[in-house]
């Protein structure tokens, strides 16, 4: 019943208006896997260098991730060097050296091949479709992409989504990857792409859920002190598939739940620099949060039809 | 029982990528009533030029909006040209010609005065505050404003706010008011400029509500064919106070309701050129997309608790 993701561990160096930090952890593989592994076991594939600390690699086995898939290949760990504008709305990618994540080709043990619940996080969609046709028996594929991905590998992105059973994407990616102006849109267009069902991430907005016949919006759970946006997504992306992974059948209402949860884990990302907010982070906090969002959207129309002249 | 509404009737000429239209029907005032008429009667306090084309004035009077406030003065109408960005997030404004807006100085009549339920739509902060010292039993009185008036009359401004119970604003002018980067943090922070509510209109995105002891955030109802965003947030203010003003409590729960309902007309507002899209409005499609709202964030987590490891 684990969960394997294939993605990036890596060294960030990140400034955002609350500060600047040097080399600490980061990648899309970290974020997903601290946050889905509240609901269900975690397996992290990926690579890092010989460079990769020692105290990163305990943070995560404290956290109780299985790293046996994780290589460690003689080199430098990937790095991605940030700057956040002041409403931490945009950033800018000062540097990406992909160092040992270059030569990076999955080739997965007999047992993460029968893992049936798999994470593509935002790699080369060439990557992506390796690691499908690797899976034995996958129930549960759902991936993420970005901009850099959707303009230079265009034909193989679509390849990729259309064995992908959800996919995960933000709103300007959504509408660069369908060329429509408007997100709903956008969203729609994305279905007849592959995808049965798309979960658009709307940052500090929250998240919507488009399926053929479903669409639900959460909002995002309200952070006054945003210190560090850096894995939002990545951490959306892990509470979203922990919860619908556990609860096992894809209804309308567990894609509802499974929205929540990724809601509610995005927000403790976003309280610290790195993957400092998920750390540690204690069932009842997150069963708190989950509870404040109901709250945030709670209301009846019992009488008002009345109201109506 | 009626609600006066003080702000602009004007000829609007709107560029967006659906396509162009020239002088028509536009203003704050026109679109606030148009959408609130549905709860109560509303009077609109507003002046117009000489030239204010008959078929404009029949448009308003035959949804059942009261006139008998609308002063008429030898000159010009008040006009705006604006056109729209591919993704009708951004307007740039091409022209403003107040004409005789520029010497409006609204004398309200005995019964307007004792109207309690006024809305001071998005004009000079110091003619809305002439407008306030009229006024001789008021209960509920709403306000926006826009960025002009922040940048350029912000002491005034300020003195208005003392004196309004709810603020209606967007996210940009919200953030500009308060000088906070964080959307969430600036609304809280109006909250200490005088206003019990602020609610905060996110345009395709749908609108929050932030009171002392309130949040609640409602989605937009989903359009995927924008024509002309001019006056949703207007439209906006109209089902919101409109819903508000009918209920008569000020609770949490009504609060959330109106907000429901603000959304609702502003969804109406964008399919259609002008007010076009709120005309011959009926009460049964105003009622199913108030349903189709709550269905779009309704959720439990009931036995979802114990999905957490």
């Amino acid at each position: 019943m684990a969960i394997a993701v294939v993605g990036s561990l890596g060294l960030d160096t990140i400034e955002t208006p609350a500060g600047r930090v040097e080399e600490v952890l980061g990648g899309s593989a970290a974020y997903f896997s601290l946050a889905a592994r509240h609901f269900l076991p975690v397996r992290i594939v990926a690579v890092v260098g010989s460079d990769f600390p020692a105290s990163a690699r305990a943070a995560l086995e404290q956290e109780g991730l299985d790293l046996t898939e994780l290589e460690v290949k003689e080199g430098r760990t990937f790095r991605w060097e940030g700057v956040y504008s002041r409403d931490m709305n945009t950033r800018e990618t000062i540097r990406t050296e992909l160092n040992v994540f270059e030569t990076f080709r999955p080739d997965l043990s007999a047992s993460t091949r029968a893992l049936r619940h798999v994470f593509l996080a935002n790699i080369d969609p060439v990557l992506q479709r390796q690691v499908l046709s690797q899976l034995t028996r996958p129930h549960l594929v759902l991936a993420d992409t970005m901009n850099y991905w959707i303009t230079t590998k265009r034909d193989e992105l679509l390849k990729t989504l259309a064995k992908v059973r959800i996919l995960l994407i933000n709103e300007e990616e959504a509408r660069q990857l369908t060329g429509e102006a408007v997100t709903h849109k956008a969203a729609r267009a994305i279905l007849t792409m592959g995808p049965e069902t798309v979960v658009v991430k709307m940052g500090e907005h929250g998240a919507f859920l488009q399926g053929r016949n479903a669409y639900f919006v959460c909002p995002a759970f309200p952070i006054e002190t945003v210190i560090d946006p850096t894995g939002a997504g990545d951490t959306f992306a892990g509470g979203f598939m922990g919860a619908l992974a556990r609860m096992g059948r894809v209804t309308d209402m567990n894609l509802r739940r499974a929205t929540i949860y990724g809601c509610v884990l995005a927000s403790f990302a976003v309280e610290e620099f790195s993957v400092g907010g998920l750390l540690n982070l204690k069932r009842a906090e997150v069963l708190r949060r989950a509870a404040a969002v109901l709250s945030m959207t709670r209301v009846t129309l019992d009488d008002t039809a009345r109201l109506l002249r």
